[in-house]
């Protein structure tokens, strides 16, 4: 799978995006990375890729032409199956969107920063829109870096232990069961004894009850 | 405000949080951050922080001593008023919830890893614990990066234009409405005539009423 992140903040995101599983899910070729510098796109002599909002909002505004620019320099050289920007009134981002988006072959994200970008490149040039929280953020950057990740480890063979992935969170609407691991006791609180005891089908059966507990407690919307 | 962040990956938010404004912010005084590497804290010569679950679960979970030593270290210097995990079934982040820690000295946050912490950690020595979305990511890293993000740009100072973060989506329960700047046509695409009127309160009208129409259209629920 390619993904291209188009942000004026490369650095913001390119180390984050090079270690652990997401470095080596580059290295081994599962994932084909590329992060722009949207300045290399600007039209003028300083780089600039900014201007005053119309109506006199306070903030600046990131430019139509620039990302213009960009997204068509890379739909010159292949399709893309969705143009991704990163706001906090998109639509939600979550684990089927990341399920769906790993099946993708190309994707481009357009990290927002500043007040926000020219409405029109979200009228014209973007054909998704994802939040990934309710919750203002100095840029796209770290948004971006999200949907990257959970997308990534989505991809078969990225994460070694295909089962782990199975038993996350949200991959069946349950919530995991509590984990535990040595000492079984520390600071005299101690690991359930029925973890301990050996049973497979009691233990499956415990952690069937204890998902669907903490489900029906903590997230009952998931359960619809 | 302090914000201490564990981790047994600080190479993956290092970079993130040096950057940009957060990195001014740091730069500035405005936020002390310090990054732990969980492993110094580790018991053995392997610097292991992480052994296999009881009960046979797929994946490999964090042990309760290394983070036990590295909060309670943090702890006898000063006080904390939260210690954070950042976990797919806690708590819903939000811009709310952003406000309130913004006004905290001390926090600390804790990144889960691998397939998760020892359940007892959770019971025990976590006083809140904070979901920022419903998608599963490889390591709690990039959370706590976007939690710092989102709270430190609150921090009075922090973004110059008060006046920027004041109008940003969710503070006011509204979303933004639309922001343009130059050109007024591109490709044919134009700005709102009313924009470019210079009638001030009819400007504030138009802005108002595309807040409230867009909030309605997409996000009924933030109008309760």
């Amino acid at each position: 799978m390619r993904i291209d992140i188009i942000t004026c903040l490369p650095e913001m995101i390119e180390q984050a995006l090079s270690c652990s599983i997401i470095g080596r899910a580059r290295k081994n070729g599962y994932l084909d990375l590329h992060i722009h510098q949207l300045r290399d796109y600007s039209t003028n002599k300083w780089r600039r890729i900014d201007d005053y909002p119309f109506g006199g909002e306070p903030g600046m505004v990131m430019q139509i032409e620039p990302i213009d620019r960009c997204i068509s320099a890379l739909k010159s050289e292949r399709d893309y199956d969705e143009v991704i920007y990163t706001s906090p009134d998109g639509e939600k981002f979550d684990q089927s969107h990341a399920n769906e988006m790993s099946m993708l072959n190309n994707i481009i994200i357009l990290c927002g920063h500043y007040k926000g970008i020219d409405y029109r490149i979200r009228e014209h040039l973007i054909t998704r829109e994802f939040s990934i929280g309710d919750y203002v953020l100095t840029g796209g950057e770290l948004p971006a870096a999200i949907m990257t990740d959970a997308i990534t480890r989505l991809i078969p063979g990225v994460i070694g232990d295909a089962g782990s992935a199975l038993s996350d969170t949200f991959q069946d609407n349950l919530l995991a069961p509590p984990i535990y691991t040595r000492p079984a006791e520390y600071n005299g609180w101690k690991v359930p004894e029925i973890l301990l005891s050996g049973h497979e089908a009691k233990i499956d059966q415990w952690k069937l009850e204890q998902a669907v507990e903490r489900t029906k407690r903590l997230r009952p919307d998931l359960l619809k």
